[in-house]
């Protein structure tokens, strides 16, 4: 039969950035999008944006077959050049450009000048323009960073016998409850989008014992301020067996660890880039809520008007005590209100108006949100029933009780707001690739 | 100030079942599920689910110090047990409990029968009770396997240097069009359920060169088939610089290959528990659309009724002549007509009837569909217009190609699919942790 072929199974031959020092002397091919073009006298300057750094190459009518002009700023190109030794550069050596082949030319101008250090604009701009604007050197530094800590995450947890799971983000029922929940038509139904994979990781550890899951979860909040997302990513993890809820909290203080060693180890350059100072963490102090609750109320001087919850000020106000007291830039916040505890959360059974749960602040912002769950179907029964709650609408989810399932409980960390902790953001959004607000559904 | 305390870094120390032999003569704490207890005259098999494993342990009166009868199927235990040398047990020792404690007990008897080498009944009944149904051994290990499978795809892609991003699933306009779509109210917008990362993959192209994302995408389909699904788990890349549609099926067939050799290495028991036969992947034949219409007409005499796509049936005999004629059992199907692939799609340049784009066929099911996307501004204008569709609606994804890009293209592969052909199972939803179809919303 002729008709079937067979397909070179080729790796892409040309130099990546990080490699072109161990070609000086020698004539390579590269590619990449000229990022900008300096022009000196008699000779210019041409950053190319190549996949791992941006390069600086020298065109000269000297060495190259082809015009200056034939470049233009966001070409895509294939070069041949030559990495010449040079003791003046940074880097060693000079790349003269000899060849070019442009594979496409952008139509227009670029509304934004991206090539700059910075992209001087507005946020609004900034992600109006995202296509354009994220081919700055410094905004996709962030989101390489992204994803460096989700593979630290990953890997982390994969050693601490975590399974991965993938769990529907369209539900019969939300997990959190309340009002902040987006409805849609689902064929004859109606079904909601989810607010974190809470019933579905419980229901894993049953199986696997611990599981953890990074996706997306949707929150219809209406809330407009520089740290809520209406779209995230949530590191969600949850783990059985545990002998008190400082496990999980001991858990999340190993991961994060962990994950700023493998930011140390494999992001330096792009951290120098972004200007950013990784935190040190060695063990994470840990307060109860009441008691920072009143810690801030004396130091700071202010009044407690909310006794369930934290202002984003006491945040803020919490996180600089904690560093001033002990030099942590993180703190967990320990047994919350259990009136401000979805009706899974274990109570604490010396004191039942609070929880076995947590929140990690970091920089002054809550990232996570944790703790114990309830295993015993009789307590989780009771405690529907104390909210007013009908335990038919859970009848799937119940079932984990129902039929055994160890003490457990777990963790959701917002990506996002962890990514623009880390590198010093005022605003979430500019640690989100495409963020989702109650104004924006565009890019 | 006293208020603050630290957590102490520990790590669980108990045993886990893959252990076990290294404490040949030891007394060991373990923890797991009774799985199965098996009375037998003077002492009981007991058979506790791990973490890892199923393990099957010893009770007799003449070790333990509690009664048997504190142990029921599905209660969480710790244990106390010894791991005694034993010539004639196929792991070469035995495990003799000595001490229980009762950490969570079922309610009430399981509904279905779990602890069985198979749960023995319907497939509906398999996913109403999955909170149950998955702690059987086989079950749980398709789910182990797919947590595999994510592990090799993602460790594959960062070698090739792909950068993983995290797109929005709220959208305001559907890449793939058409009436498959789920809407929802967002805020006072229409908004809609992401079918496909597309538009943002290629996007983030401009940016990183190459990108990938495993998240769940959404599709409105009422088809109620044993292969469809209205929510699943994408595998998603997208390269830019290519010269040719084929580097994307070239780098596809490396994934498939670096996956295969990953489940051979981590998931030999899993496997083999599953009775599952790893395919052989060298180089993937390739055959041409119009070609392999042909081909199946004239072998299977067969009359062509739809010119433009595949019958489910077609793709299972292309798939039967393929490995006939090659021995693989998978095979990439080229050149798709241009009026059944989305507007982004490159048409052949020789033949604008027809796309550089792609489907892998496996075991006679489509798991992949990919190609070539269109780059050049103007190229992708003229088709939207072509199509009638307008270019407002998609103005930010435009700028990709106004601003330019590189040639460039990518894929998307159903993991459950994929997974559910790789061990051999009629019904994609037998590899979905928790479906979502037109009847399925809960659990």
């Amino acid at each position: 039969m002729n008709t079937v072929k067979y397909n070179t199974l080729s790796a892409n031959p040309e130099t990546e950035a990080c490699e072109l020092k161990n070609h000086i002397g020698e004539t390579i091919r590269l590619h990449g999008a000229v990022y900008k073009i300096r022009r000196m006298s008699g000779f210019a300057f041409v950053l190319i944006r190549m996949r791992d750094a941006i390069v600086q190459s020298v065109y000269s009518e000297k060495f190259a077959s082809f015009p200056l002009n034939l470049l233009a700023e966001e070409a895509c190109v294939r070069l041949t050049a030559q990495v010449v030794a040079e003791e003046r550069s940074r880097t060693g050596y000079e790349l003269r450009l000899m060849e070019a082949q442009v594979l496409s030319a952008p139509c227009e101008e670029l509304p934004i000048v991206i090539n700059q250090k910075k992209v001087n604009t507005s946020l609004e701009n900034l992600l109006d323009y995202r296509p354009v604007t994220l081919r700055n050197e410094k905004e996709r530094a962030i989101f390489r960073i992204q994803a460096a800590i989700c593979t630290a995450f990953r890997e982390f947890l994969n050693r601490e016998h975590f399974t991965e799971i993938h769990s529907p983000k369209i539900a019969a029922i939300g997990a959190e409850g309340g009002a902040n929940i987006f409805k849609l038509p689902y064929f004859e139904k109606e079904a909601y989008l989810a607010q974190s994979p809470q019933f579905y990781k419980q229901m894993m550890v049953g199986v696997f014992e611990r599981v953890y899951e990074i996706a997306p979860v949707f929150r219809a909040e209406k809330h407009d301020t520089s740290r809520h997302l209406n779209e995230y990513t949530s590191v969600d993890f949850e783990m059985g067996y545990i002998e008190s809820f400082e496990e999980i909290m001991a858990t999340e203080n190993r991961m994060l660890r962990y994950c700023i060693d493998f930011l140390r180890e494999h992001c330096s350059d792009l951290l120098t880039l972004l200007g950013c100072t990784l935190p040190q963490i060695e063990e994470i102090p840990q307060i109860p809520f009441a008691s920072a609750k009143e810690w801030i109320a004396n130091s700071c001087k202010r009044k407690i008007t909310d006794m369930l919850d934290f202002e984003p000020e006491e945040e803020r106000l919490l996180c600089e005590l904690v560093k001033k007291e002990t030099g942590s830039e993180l703190v967990f916040v320990t047994h919350y209100p259990s009136a401000k505890r979805p009706f899974y959360a274990m109570d604490n059974p010396q004191n039942p108006e609070e929880t076995l749960s947590f929140d990690l602040l970091f920089r002054g912002l809550e990232i996570t949100t944790g703790g114990q769950r309830i295993h015993s179907y009789k307590e989780q029964i009771e405690k529907l029933h104390a909210r007013g709650m009908h335990e038919e609408l859970f009848e799937s989810y119940l079932m984990l009780h129902k039929y055994g399932v160890a003490p457990h409980g777990g963790l959701g960390l917002g990506l996002e707001r962890f990514t623009a902790q880390l590198l010093g953001f005022e605003n979430v959004r500019s640690a989100t690739l495409f963020p989702r607000d109650i104004h924006r559904l565009i890019p």
